[in-house]
């Protein structure tokens, strides 16, 4: 699944990755009252106007861009019926042929590490037959276990070539509280992305890892770092534009083949029609807001990886 | 919340969670034959033999234990059926009057952790509407993040009178990798649980607080040092029975008012048909052998407590 990440971004021409995080208030009134015509105001209601919302937008942007990462969160706040449009979104952004990397961040131990895993990447078994439950192609996963949280997962990624991308250094503000402490001298995430480094070399694509790293577009001094700790690990950058991150803060996250970072745009994207800069699209037009969103953050970040 | 689990405890006199963590090779054949008879080797018909198996075991025990632990990545596993029947064995659970503590190990950032705190311990605004999705009493939550991980799950636990139960120090092996490092010569887990003690002290119940803390049967040397750092904690102590923790190792988790600990078992408990000392009991009966486990739990650990 990395090597299909890595030739559908040299082929898009775009290092990026939207992210599905729909909240009831980023979806245009017109859907909403749609959806609520026909459910009522619901939970399935709520879920029916999310995928219409995201459809919208994938329908928009699908030929552009490589790869959508769908927020779980924002679905299971609606319960069954959000996670079934969780499921529905994936669905149908792979049949679009897009990389669908499921923002789950699940991390346990043992055999409870290896259901997240199962029902995220791989297949279950049921008595003599096997299904595939959520299917994203790539997961996030919480580091904080150690190796017996992560191993789990990437036993079920070999057997079923999909990919994780392990959390090192997160965007928000307080997260040094415990990613910065020092050990020996260094910072946690460092030792981290060692590990994260570690266990990529035991999963390794053509050129990259299955096991890539998240690395928050807030923080581009330890982006630095952590790309020279993690050489062969794609890093998933979140933090582009809504939480403050730009394309020239970025560069330090790509290796000098141009490859090895993906960065994420969720609201800047999904919500572009509701920025001064997007609003004379309109909320009816807001699909075709956030492909001109998309072509102006595709811009940025090569503009600012040909002035490096 | 934390004011009734401390009351079940006392009442019960039992301050042990049975966590329902149920895989299919756990469930008597005679309740997999019956569910997959209705709705075939399906999700569906696994999701029905996990909602089976875990009625019979809370019918056996809930008038023995203050509370129990759903493991969600248990359901998960079997995509959305599995959650629905994850959302039944909660709500059952909570008609018999059991604390329900979901464990989750959720964790993310700003309004994507509110959204994760909103559907299983808060309620979500459609519209005009409101709605419960998942309702547990407690959730476990991963603190990688720092505070602002944390944070948004404290708002709706005020709201709401629920809690939450922090990762602090894990019964896996592994799990001094990152928790262990030694910070300024202290190991980070302590760092985190002088966080929960904080972060505690803005969620005071009558005598404990609504932020509790994990930390592993397995460890009880930290867990002795732990007890300190956060007095006001409770401590919720997986790792008993199956991964090797003891009555008497768990002694320095609780308090000198014999609370602040609440010690989960699942597979000792909810597949004790399957262990030598409770065969006798058969298949058929496995609940009636649960039953004597809990029995059995609740003596090893008085018996401990008595004797320190």
């Amino acid at each position: 699944m990395i090597n299909k990440l890595v030739e559908k971004i040299k082929k898009t021409n775009a290092p990026i990755v939207v992210g599905l995080d729909p909240m009831l208030n980023y979806i245009p009134e017109h859907i909403q009252k749609a959806a609520f015509a026909e459910y009522g105001e619901t939970l399935e209601g709520a879920a029916e106007a999310i995928w219409q919302y995201n459809k919208g937008i994938v329908d928009a942007t699908y030929d552009l861009i490589p790869a959508v990462k769908p927020q779980i969160a924002m679905y299971e706040q609606f319960g069954i019926e959000g996670l079934k449009a969780f499921k529905k979104t994936v669905d149908y952004c792979k049949s679009k042929d897009l990389v669908v990397i499921g923002d789950v961040k699940r991390g346990d131990i043992g055999s409870t590490s290896a259901a997240y895993a199962v029902g995220h990447l791989g297949s279950v078994q049921v008595g003599s037959k096997s299904y595939v439950p959520f299917d994203e192609d790539f997961a996030t996963v919480n580091p904080y276990f150690g190796s017996d949280g992560v191993k789990p997962f990437m036993e079920v990624c070999k057997e079923h070539k999909k990919g994780l991308f392990i959390l090192v250094k997160t965007s928000n503000p307080s997260s040094g509280e415990f990613q910065d402490q020092l050990v020996d001298g260094r910072p946690l995430y460092e030792l981290v992305g060692e590990k994260v480094a570690q266990w990529g070399e035991e999963l390794m694509g053509d050129d990259y890892s299955y096991i890539g790293a998240v690395v928050g577009a807030t923080y581009p001094e330890m982006g630095k770092v952590l790309r020279k700790v993690m050489p062969k690990s794609f890093i998933l950058v979140p933090g582009y534009g809504a939480q403050g991150g730009k394309g020239a803060d970025l560069v330090h996250f790509f290796n000098e083949d141009g490859l090895g970072a993906i960065v994420n745009s969720s609201r800047g994207i999904i919500a572009a029609y509701k920025q001064e800069k997007y609003a004379s699209f309109g909320a009816e037009n807001y699909a075709d807001a956030s492909r001109q969103a998309v072509l102006d953050m595709i811009a940025d970040i090569d503009g600012a990886l040909k002035n490096r």
